[in-house]
């Protein structure tokens, strides 16, 4: 049996794209400790309530279409910090119960992004069959399975398995590049890898023009370089934006916190969602670069220093 | 029996939020004239092929989850262009098949973020029954309609009168102000009403540092007021952005005119998705304003066209 | 007999570096032609009465310190127009009555400014004699001569030659590179020529944080190179500034009359000073560059103009 | 007799208004400890070599067009910083040796910038004398001194004590408001008072697109005030410019201490002029919203401190 650290509660049903990330992040370790969650909150609740020590959510994808989901999740339900991320390329098959062959399927069940996704492969395949919407990808498998031979789904490779469905075609995304990037989700703040990224929530004041503006500033001003820009509102009213962003970095870094406590300063309100390795191998040249750029940063503080040095008594 | 322009094609299935919005658009019509579509990109294609003269689909709402797949079809799939706007509250209601009452009740079903809306209503009064995601509340009430008494779905009053649902509790939403906003679709674009606004999309060069910042700069310029600014993936590829921004006014003023041709020639690409007439009473202190800037705007193209009539030959 | 459209007015004295300039740029004419004045206002009240066609005097240089006189009255005092400029490199010399040796000077007489220039010169060469401020370089020969042998004054060659003194030695200036420019004063507006610049003076509200920015991004957002930028005190006020800025391309080009435009619009006043001819051979690789954005701004225009002509009936 | 560090080196001649701001800020001390000198260079090596404490120079002023020589002489020609200001009337008087009258004034000197100062009074009531430029207003007064009765001299009341001048007239300027603001410099560096200012000249690469703005960025950002910007060219390049900024605030402050080191990692150079008392009372309003500014400074840096206080071990 595992301790509850060991466990990894992750974004359900079973069969989805995360349960696939969720083993690439839990790799070696018995089944028992994958906990499949209803939505993204439950993931978090139960990192929360010690019953598991990581989460795994989608938080950028598309085709799932939880994306907004977890972003709201993690800016205004949680204290969680984001430990790390996965990029998983998007596999579509079309599975059906056994015995079914394509020219038999009557409908075909999927979550809606994943039957636009695949629109063009359905309509020369199975142009015939009704396409129904369902909840997400692993649903669709499910009740697939349920109602039996004569109707498919759309679904990631893991799901035909898991509801006992066999795959008809594989390859069905027009988009063939599609990828899924996933967090983990923790109560800690990990140390800095040398080859990290920091995620953070500013809320701007609508009311001050220039607001964004001057976010956008704080970043060049100290060369770093935004990963990912993404408004959302924020829920309380229509029209009014909040923006995540990934910036490189660790806030262990000079140049990132110096950002940070100057977004800190100059916007409404700011929610820290983490430093934590990025994702892919360390390239060697960007790396170089950031160690440049931090050391520049340094030597500027040291020569404030000096100067400070120098001040006496009233003229 | 209707022409094909006076027919409204509007995301269906029918008994969403989107049907009431397009029943309020095309108040006096018949019934015959309203054409449920079972995605957004139907929508598109109906008007495009002239089989409908107007569409409805949601842009932007906190229920539905389906403004990501408007924002994208508007910007990536089609040429209409948006003709109006039109906000509604959302209300929410626990429906069941006649005979069903609170105790009975042993599902409920919705769309996940319905569900999510309504967690502390169901938790109180229904904290026993299992929670069963859909595809749409629509889809939830037909659902619910098909399996009998002891299942309920959250869903909008409309759709409980559709499929023949009784209401067992209104009000379930734990934000009771959330809107929805529609927007109408069409081929044409329409004269300035004097309180308009207009969307666009703009692609900027992520290599370009600082491309961002002279998107706003284009606007901040001009005085002209940004009522929305959110980014999306361009789904080609993670990373890559597009801003969907709404502009105070109408293409044909002035100072918006002159912004939309600095972003054409200073941004990577950009689409224009409409100038149409605001949703809300003209207030008139704004409209003065705007009225003032454009007067200041002639009064320098003026100062020009004075200054470049001197010209001679050369020194 | 010189017509008066022929005649130059040019900041005297006589023999001062823009005694040279204005026979640079009168080159061929007769001498009758030249009309010193006493100074930058007077040069400007002569064209003004339509007794000289032209004026020329010093803008920018190291030595005189006669710019701010001409910002000034160009700014506040006329409505005359810049025409073209010219660059002279800066020749210093001392020069002295007949018979004096180097041994032999007690004074030295000159501009304060191009007795610093001279510093090092003079200290090791004739480290003993007095050094005294005289109004101009031209005014300090003109003393000398009058005094008689033992006293020198540091002059450019010219002056030496016209008060009749003898030249002792060349190149005293610590900084060889030294260069003045001089601008061309008239009543017209010259046509582009393809190799132009647009100067300007733009009084920015010190009211309104950012102001200077916002000046600076009309620029930027056009891809406009300022090749010049000063501030200067109102006048009226310590503390309150203007700015002057030099940009390329003519107020005829598409791009320099938007951003004059916009200017005029957002910023509290404007002065236009001219648009002319460029010193310095035209350089091929700047010129295209510049073309080829002046293309880019009228392909957007026309995109504008194309889409407003979709413009229909309202909504 | 005084010590070395009680002697005031200032910028004469004597009688200058140079003069009397030493005297102001030296008040109680004799006379044998102010040192007229030569030039602004002079001035700054006499403090240098320690044989004067203090150096008194004009920095802005209308009149006398010393302030190049005085800003270029602090970037390029020293380590001293500035200690204190002070703003002073300009007074314009015109005065004659004794036994002239107005009538018989044949002609009328002083520095070209205080005759053009005069110039409405001098036609009005002198049209006929003329004017003749001299190197200073006190030298103008030593000349007229030296030329007897029939010559006269537009100076400060001081001049005209010293050189034994009658005043036929005074309040001759045609702006009454002209205010001449001048400096003290001196080797250490002042505490801070709660009523700052600090000087510095930044240098900004030209090859870089939008340095300026970025400048102007870094104190927007802190929300401190520019009091004033002013471009000057490096003295080694037409073209080339640095910028003199006076920013409110010492450098031991929060803010002001980390926009410099901003300034000094984001700009090509940067010399700092020092951090000094502001002139005039302090005024509650301001001193409190800068007190205000600071305090959201520290509360964010005490943020950022505990943030990476919860730093653990790697993820």
């Amino acid at each position: 049996m595992s301790a509850a650290t060991d466990v990894v509660a992750f974004l359900g049903p079973a069969g989805t794209f995360t349960e696939t990330a969720a083993r690439t992040l839990a790799a070696g370790t018995d089944d028992a400790s994958l906990r499949a969650c209803r939505d993204v909150l439950e993931v978090l609740r139960t990192v929360e309530r010690g019953e598991a020590g990581r989460g795994v959510v989608p938080i950028e994808n598309t085709l799932e279409g939880s994306v907004t989901a977890t972003l709201d999740a993690l800016a205004f339900e949680t204290d969680l910090l984001i430990h790390g991320e996965l990029e998983l390329p998007v596999a579509l098959v079309l599975a059906a119960p056994a015995g079914t062959t394509l020219d038999a399927v009557t409908t075909v069940r999927s979550h809606v992004v994943a039957l636009g996704a695949s629109r063009r492969w359905l309509s020369e395949h199975v142009g015939d069959a009704e396409q129904i919407p369902s909840a997400s990808t692993a649903r669709a498998a499910q009740e697939v399975a349920d109602l039996g031979a004569g109707h498919a789904a759309v679904v990631n490779p893991l799901a035909a398995t898991r509801y006992g469905l066999e795959v008809l075609a594989e390859g069905l995304s027009d988009r063939p590049g599609n990828m899924t990037r996933f967090v983990t989700i923790g109560r800690t703040l990990p140390a800095p890898t040398g080859w990290d990224k920091t995620s953070l929530v500013v809320f701007i004041d609508r009311n001050r023009p220039g607001a964004l503006l001057d976010l956008l500033e704080v970043f060049a001003e100290r060369d770093l370089d935004l990963t990912k820009i993404e408004s959302r509102p924020t829920k309380t009213e229509l029209g009014e934006y909040c923006f995540f962003l990934d910036v490189e970095g660790h806030v262990a870094d000079e140049r990132v916190g110096d950002a940070l406590a100057a977004v800190h300063r100059t916007q409404r309100d700011l929610r820290f969602l983490g430093s934590y390795r990025r994702s892919g191998a360390r390239k060697r040249e960007e790396a170089e670069r950031i160690a440049r750029d931090d050391a520049a940063f340094r030597t500027s503080a040291a020569w404030l220093a000096d100067l400070r040095g120098r001040i006496g008594p009233s003229a």
